[in-house]
Formats: structure tokens, C-alpha cells, sequence
């Protein structure tokens, strides 16, 4: 039992970085072993560079990037709470699902799926929300949205920004900006198989945690006292030593090569997978000015695809003829666009010149 | 940067089956690929082997097994619901914690730790109880509580069973016994790094999954339209694909050795250790009659501890001087007992021999 080597160039997962792969080959440890705890405080403090904070609680919640978001709106939203969130994507919109769940008032702001979210808007929605929640990185459409603006004008509330696509590919500053719960995922610009959601509370945060969620598995104050070092770990679940060695594998390697210049990397990659594509004569999803470099979406060409294949024939032809992966669009977009994401170790200048050659002899 | 080399008989993790170090070095796939949705299929296929089912709603919740106890609770127990939980163990103690969450009205029925359940207990405690909820095999004691008995007499409640420490090392029969809801961890005896929680669903607890559960990550109904391969894959969370790699890989393993023969070995291995420790003067924990061959309780020997060494100083000496994790006990018996596992690949002669010759070692 084998499988096909792939260029994952969909949005998430994408191609471990080589490191990350070997560290999957190691010995496993147990979650108390006293090496695996030294993992985890690397892991805590590599974390905290590329969040950009010196947020204590700061740490791998045990599930992919969505048991990130939830574990930010169960810990801190009571019901009746007003929780104001961003809506110009898939994301924004599951945020308002897992926020409901939690028994808040939800304050949609919404936005155009391909253009940003006003900042204004999102500020002037509510007189006193206890939460402002808002996407980074719209993995559904390829558009930043502007936290930084939006942290400033917080006001009283906790600000929640969803990092799931931008961690490790372009920048994040937490404390600069004024975030107070963030999460991301392994799998896209860290160049971590699936299964890890990076987190980060502020101390603001970590004061309005609820004494007892409604989630067990996510209770941070629980979790709390096993990822934080200080004294002794207290069980609390089996963490999953083995992803969490993976990551670590993945944050030393970001550190040697530097964060300016992995971002740098994602920079030059987007841009000249944008350009190479324009070129081709194709049409970029969203809006300029606020393009991802590590998720691009563009129109799918309906006029230039084989005869007898839509688009997600094409797609599947990228992948038996030369074993590269793309995303289709999802939502009012599934059918209508494609997602090309350059993220961790698959950006680089070999993966755009792959994926623009592949496609080039694919459409007519 | 690499690490020690542990043999793993604590509670878990287990050291992994070879087969799934070597699916650990794979090239990564995405969730949406063809062929790993053939690996999900594979996968379905073999827990529904393991946990002797045939229910369609069988996969691997993206979590660790506490990840699969919240998933049973919080889809099927609304506010007010009465919840009937057997008590002889934390993991019994920490369902309670779950339902209450959910809105249960939690009704306890406890036997000593170390002791099993009394099912007609369990069955009295309440006249109509929505779910009725018991650990096949407490982990913190090592005792096996009777789920058949239980299920046999659950009349129209819901049969929820904790299979953390059984599933891949002595029999589950789901179907057989009438358990409605089961969940398990990969990194007891099914050999795989922590990480997921297999799951299934009887058809009655499908018909009893509330359309709106508290958890978006954990929602059944949505994550369903993934994972059961009826038609299109509705994307829900990206699945942990690598995590997902290495469970296929060890059901493989079990199901080419044999599910009667992998059971015969834990059973084997359990009894060898239990008269090794007893034949070395030390006192078993859990009652007999009731003992877990997979997982020892055994009273620290408190005359016989090195001068100057605590019974946690003993285990570390056991990991520095043998590379050999066992575990401590918890709760009420913190300090008082260890925890020995014989569990998936760790499962053998070898290890046993490895542990009797080194506890011989080091005691006095």
C-alpha cells in the first residue's frame, strides 16, 4: 500500500515541509514524557513568534483549524452575548454558525465574497459587542481582510481573528494589532499535515474565559494547566505527541530560514502565479489591493476547457496527468471558481511553474 | 534533533504497529483526493470490523477519544435529558462532567474504583433515562465493566459505551451487545499515534441526533455527508489526512493478523504480566475476575522503592535507565498505584519479559 506523490497547490493541505516529514519517522512519546514536554514548550515558543505575541496561553489545540475557531467563541461566549463577526467569506459565515451554537446574539457585517470587509462597518455594527470576530485570511475567496484597523477601534470587546491561512505565509502580530483570540491551522502556510489548531488568548482574554464552557475538550483553563509549563502538567487529554512533533519539526525549520523571509517567499510566489496568470488571459477572483499571495482564486475560463470536461474534470485531470492538486471555488462559487494556494513548503518558484505549464497545456 | 526510543506501557500511547511508521513517511494526500478517499472507505470498513458493527456512521472523529466522548454526548442529549452514567472511574467521572455540560439532568451510579459495575445498579437508576452511558474499560483502574449486561437491559434508552481501551484489544461486539453509541482512541490498541477518535452510530442513535447539536465540530449530521461515501463529499473540516493514513494502515495490520489472534496476544501478554507482578510480590489493583489484560493496575510497593526514591522517581529511573514508560495512577490513587499497558504492537512477550526483568531491577 502506497499512494500517488501530489503538489498540493489546493487550499490546505499542502506539501510538508521535508523536516516535517522527517520527524513523522521518529519513535512516538507519550504526552508526559519529559522530552516530549520539552517539544511542547518549543512548540508554545515557536508558536508565539509567528502569532506574533508573548501571549502565555499560547499553544496546539487538539483538532484541525475549525476546533480553533469554536474553542475561541465556547470559551468566552456566554449566551446573549452579542458577538459582532465579518462575513465576506465561507469563513465569516462559520464563525456566525459556531458563535449561534454558543447561544450568542450574532451582528452580521457582511461584505461581497472577492472584496474586503469595511472596517468601519464592522466597528459602527454595535454600540457594546462582548466579541468582534473577524477572518484574516478568507481561504473561499483569497482576500485579506484588514484586522489591524478593525483591533484598533475594538473598544471593550475581544477581538477574534481567524489565522488559519495566514499563519507562517504572510504577516501577523497579535500584540502589535490588539488581537485577543486567534487560531490557525497546521496544514496550510506551516507546512504541517491536517490535524492542529495553533492558538493564542491574550491576558484580556484569558480574564473572560468562562468558568465552565460548554465544550469539555476545548476548556482552556483546563487545557491551561497541561501546555503551560509551570509546575507540574496536569492531564488532561492525550495530547497528540506525534502532529505536535511535526510542528515543532516545521517552526525550527521557519525560524532558520527567518519569518521575514518566509514571508517574503509567499510574497514572490502569489504575485508571479497572479501575473502568470493573468497573463494566460484568466481573470483574478479578488478584489486588487487585497489579494493573498498564498491563496489566489481566479474565474474558471469557461470558454477555454476541453471539449466535454468542466471545470471539475479539469481539475481532476491537473491531478492524474501531473499529480497536482488545486481547490474548486465553494458556496455561491462552487463551479465558478478555482482556489490555487502556494503555501509553506509549495511556495516556491518550481510549484508556479509547474502549475502555470500544467494548465497552459490543459486548457484550450 | 531527534529523540529517545521508549517502550510505551503506560496508559497510552502505545508504541505503533511498524506498518504505521512506514504510512507515516507517505507522501501527504488531500482530503478531497481520490485516493484518500479510498483510504476513509478503508478506514470505515475496518472500524466497522474492529467494533463489530455494521452501522454506516462509523468513522474516526478528528480528535483525541475525548474528542469521540463529547462527539456521543453532545449530539444526542438535549437540556433536561436524563442521563444515566456508570461511576467507578475517572473516565466515568469525566462523562459526567460532559453530559452536565450538555444540559443533562446526570444520574450517577458508582462502584468503587477497582471494582466493576453492578449492571442491574445501573439499570434501576433511573425508570426512563435518554441515554444510558458506562466505560467498557476504565483505564484508570484496569477493570472491564459488562456492557453487554447493560445493553441488554437499556430498554428504549440509548446505549452509549466508552470503548478508549478496548477497541483492537479484546472483544467489542456493538451489534452483538446493542450499543448505540461507541467511541475509541488510536493510541491504545490500535497501535497509531494520538490523535483520533473512531466512532460509530447505531441507526436508533441516528434517528436521535439533535439537528443542531452545541458543537459545529462535532455536528454528526454534517460531518456524515463527508465521511459516508454516499455521492458527493460535502466538505465539513478538512480530515486529518495523515493521521487518517496511519489508522488504515494499522486496521490493515490487525485484520492481516487476525482480529481473534491480536485479541489472543493481548490476553496472553495481560496474564504473563499479572503473574509476573504477583509472582514478584507485588499486589494487583483492579478485583480479579475483572482485570484487563491490556491495561495493569498494580499497588506501588512502597517497602520495596529504592532509598530516597518516591514511586515517580522509580518511573523516571524505569525511562532513563530502560527507555520503558509505565504509568502513574490518578485520582484518589495518585501516588499509590501504576498503571502498566500492553496494548497494539506493545503487545508481546518482549516487552513483557523487558518490564518484569527491569521492575526487578530497580525495586529492592
Amino acid at each position: 500500500m502506497s499512494h500517488s506523490e501530489r503538489t498540493l497547490l489546493g487550499p490546505g493541505p499542502s506539501n510538508p515541509y521535508p523536516e516535517v516529514q522527517e520527524a513523522a519517522a521518529r519513535p512516538l512519546l507519550g504526552h508526559l514524557d519529559p522530552e516530549f514536554l520539552q517539544v511542547l514548550d518549543s512548540v508554545t515558543e515557536g508558536l508565539r513568534a509567528v502569532f506574533g505575541t508573548s501571549n502565555t496561553l499560547t499553544f496546539p489545540v487538539s483538532g484541525t483549524g475549525s476546533a480553533g475557531m469554536e474553542a475561541a467563541f465556547v470559551n468566552v461566549t456566554a449566551p446573549e452575548d452579542v458577538v459582532v463577526v465579518g462575513v465576506n467569506g465561507l469563513f465569516g459565515e462559520r464563525m456566525c454558525d459556531v458563535a449561534g451554537r454558543c447561544g450568542a446574539t450574532v451582528v452580521r457585517v457582511e461584505a461581497p465574497w472577492g472584496t474586503p470587509l469595511d472596517p468601519e462597518a464592522v466597528l459602527r455594527a454595535h454600540p457594546a459587542p462582548s466579541v468582534i470576530a473577524v477572518v484574516h485570511a478568507e481561504t473561499s475567496t483569497g482576500v485579506r481582510n484588514d484586522v489591524a484597523a478593525i483591533a484598533a477601534g475594538k473598544g471593550d470587546a475581544l477581538l477574534l481573528a481567524d489565522c488559519v491561512t495566514s499563519l507562517g505565509g504572510t504577516p501577523v502580530a497579535l500584540d502589535a494589532w490588539g488581537v485577543d483570540l486567534a487560531y490557525s491551522a497546521t496544514q496550510k502556510c506551516l507546512g504541517v499535515p491536517p490535524g492542529l489548531a495553533p492558538f493564542s488568548a491574550s491576558e484580556r482574554a484569558e480574564a473572560a474565559l468562562l468558568a465552565r464552557p460548554r465544550s469539555w475538550y476545548l476548556d482552556l483553563q483546563q487545557i491551561r494547566r497541561y501546555v503551560v509549563g509551570e509546575g507540574a502538567r496536569a492531564y488532561h487529554h492525550t495530547a497528540p505527541t506525534a502532529m505536535i512533533v511535526m510542528l515543532d519539526a516545521a517552526l525550527r525549520r521557519i525560524r532558520e530560514e527567518g519569518l521575514d523571509e518566509v514571508w517574503r517567499r509567499h510574497e514572490e510566489c502569489g504575485r508571479s502565479l497572479q501575473d502568470g496568470l493573468e497573463a494566460m488571459g484568466l481573470t483574478l477572483f479578488a478584489q486588487q489591493g487585497h489579494r493573498l499571495p498564498q491563496l489566489t482564486s481566479v474565474w474558471v475560463p469557461e470558454a477555454r476547457l476541453p471539449d466535454g470536461l468542466d471545470e471539475a474534470a479539469v481539475r481532476r485531470l491537473l491531478l492524474d496527468r501531473f499529480g497536482v492538486e488545486i481547490g474548486g471555488g465553494v458556496g455561491p462559487f462552487a463551479g465558478r471558481v478555482w482556489r490555487i494556494g502556494c503555501m509553506g513548503h509549495a511556495a516556491r518558484p518550481r510549484t508556479v511553474a509547474l502549475l502555470l505549464a500544467a494548465l497552459e497545456e490543459v486548457l484550450t
